[in-house]
């Protein structure tokens, strides 16, 4: 008999694979997966500036259609482990809950995604009209270069075009079948810079003072309203998150000020629309004889929706039949390597209650963990039916 | 024949009295004032959290009215003595200037008001109709907590009431004669503080960020027009001098925001009227539920115009016979010791051309020198008679 979702995702628990360790989790899924049939590739990936990572691609059946399952085993750190009721990476069980770091992000949802597969391949056989892959990266929750996007080109030079992708991590806010995601806003980041002349408080004739221009631009991009939404997309939205001047003299006018912001932006936006609209802005604002410098991030990313109706028809029906509830089709939230994933097919996303990611104290219902297993393998048998 | 004001002066530079250190500056005032028949005392302050501090006091003669001038024999560092064409502590005489670190900023002040004043009682003996002292600090480029404020507070115990100041520090912009100082403005300085609630960028439901809050009080602080200026004094003018808010992370939403700003403010306020405008201001702009909080550094002073006509006239003249000039009667630029002893006695303030003040290669003009101690003796001489 195939290992339920629960066993798995404690083993995996049980493996410290604290962001870019692998901690024996990647050579517990290869060992699980290969046993089941799985072709499984275990392919690390190196950079100058980064840790090297760890990565896995498993693979099993032939032909189209290719679903792939996307996931991460690496975690963020336990932070005091003498916080936590249970051991971090133990693993216990209490009271209906599977504690330990990574139980919803996400060690819980490829646990779920692997009993479900095992257990529908088991029944079927590895020729079940099409190909089913698992893409799990080391590098989700560290500087993400070594990990999805490198796995993912490396993927495609092995002759793999994929079809339609789930990502497994924890959508849902509050109950197990809250919400699917189907798109992400995109982020973008920059760096507003104002130069003016350092100078005396006492003679301020004799200086010119960047911070009144800083000012200015930034009520400029606060009373700027981007877009009022869409049907799938919250409002788009930017928030200065820091301004640093660096005086520490009560006398002296600076020379410079600076402030960082970052928008969450909808599919009313592209980067390079976006990045123009901010100019304007900008620009448009009388600094006198200050000089202005906008600068953008690299480590940008546009929004997607993803419109394919059948890969979201049938998450949703597999959703609704497993727990009752409708998911809402949600497009909130931070980023996730879907942005990465959206280039080479369509992608949702679904997993377990994210409630305690990140925190002390994380924990998976167990009755979750089964059923998020169950919702997986309707997939499964939908999709290749 | 009594020292030259030039001969003072580099005897001066010669004391590396850099603050708070004595350096002999003081040690070489006491042995030429008291051997022209000054008696003259030493004293030295303490303080818990800044360094002991050497000062000079000087008198002769008796009754009304008791004249004093002030001054500091202290100078800033000479920086990278590599970079001066002579050395700062030297007091060479090249193409007409006397070089050194204090030349203008002030041992030459003060060096040539000994010269006049030993010339003047040279002439006259000590029976002159009056007092005349000296009240020296060695602490006015440092915390100024050792200094002329503890010096005056205990000449004052020591019975002497003074009924006129002058302060020799360096008040002519571009030639001597330019300007006599009558007045300074006052200095007020404050930091704002907008507390909201921390949050990740993707959530921003979730959070409250303190920077649009901030934004719109520093706005509020530069629409606010606080005096046009009048017939002596300059508009007064704020600045916000720095803005800080230490968050590294483009996606977080910081708990935090803080400006400081300093006010350079005329007679048209007190430190009172002042602190409550900039209340009343800050208090009118809508915040929601951000969280506001106003402090006042305690390190303010009141701004002050001195009336006494015959003071002003009395050496308004002395500067117009020795250098053809009528002198702008100026309450412009920073703050000054005369702050202090306005509480005391009717101030002014006359010495030499600042340019080079607290700069590389920091020299006087040997006429100007000379010229300074005509005005200084041409002023006793009309005061006393
Ligand atoms: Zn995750
Ligand atoms: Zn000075």
């Amino acid at each position: 008999m195939p290992s339920s979702a629960v066993t798995i995702a404690r083993d995996l628990i049980r493996c410290p694979s604290v962001t870019p360790a692998e901690g024996g989790a990647l050579s517990f899924l290869q060992e699980l997966l290969a046993g089941a049939g799985f072709s499984v590739s275990r392919v690390t990936f190196k950079d100058a500036d980064t840790p090297d990572v760890d990565n896995l691609f498993a693979t099993i059946g032939s032909g189209k259609p290719h679903f792939v399952f996307a996931g991460h085993t690496d975690v963020v750190p336990a932070g005091a482990a003498g916080d936590w009721r249970h051991d971090p990476f133990e693993g216990t069980i209490s009271n209906g809950f599977l504690f330990g770091r990574g139980a919803v992000d996400m060690k819980g949802g490829i646990a779920a995604f692997a009993a479900a597969a095992l257990e529908f391949t088991g029944e079927t056989g590895a020729d079940f009209g099409g190909t089913i892959s698992l893409l799990i990266t080391g590098d989700e929750e560290g500087p993400a270069v070594n990990g999805t996007v490198k796995l993912l080109q490396w993927a495609k030079e092995q002759g793999h075009e994929f079809d339609a992708c789930i990502v497994g991590e924890p959508t849902n806010p509050d109950k197990l079948g809250d919400a699917i995601k189907i798109g992400r806003r995109g982020s973008l980041s920059g760096v507003i810079s104002v130069t003016g002349i350092q100078g005396h408080v006492a003679y301020p004739h004799l200086a010119d003072n960047p911070i009144p221009g800083l000012v200015r631009l930034l009520a400029a991009l606060d009373a700027l309203q981007l877009d009022r939404g869409n049907e799938r997309f919250q409002p788009s939205n930017l928030e200065v998150v820091n301004i640093d001047v660096g005086n520490a003299a009560f006398n002296v006018i600076p020379a410079r000020a600076e402030a960082r912001f970052n928008i969450r932006f909808n599919d009313a936006w592209t980067l390079d629309s976006l990045k123009a609209k901010i100019r304007e802005t900008l620009q448009g604002v009388d600094l006198g004889s200050l000089l202005l410098e906008i600068g953008f991030r690299r480590d940008a990313s546009e929004s997607f929706l993803t419109k394919d109706e059948t890969l979201i028809a049938a998450l949703g029906k597999a959703v609704e039949a497993e727990t009752g509830r409708v998911p809402e089709l949600s497009t909130g939230g931070g980023t996730s390597d879907a942005r990465f994933i959206k280039n080479y097919c369509p992608v949702v996303e679904f997993g377990l209650v994210g409630q305690t990611m990140h925190k002390v104290d994380e924990c998976a219902a167990v009755d979750d963990l089964d059923r998020l297993a169950a919702i997986y393998k309707r997939f499964l048998t939908s999709y290749f039916s």
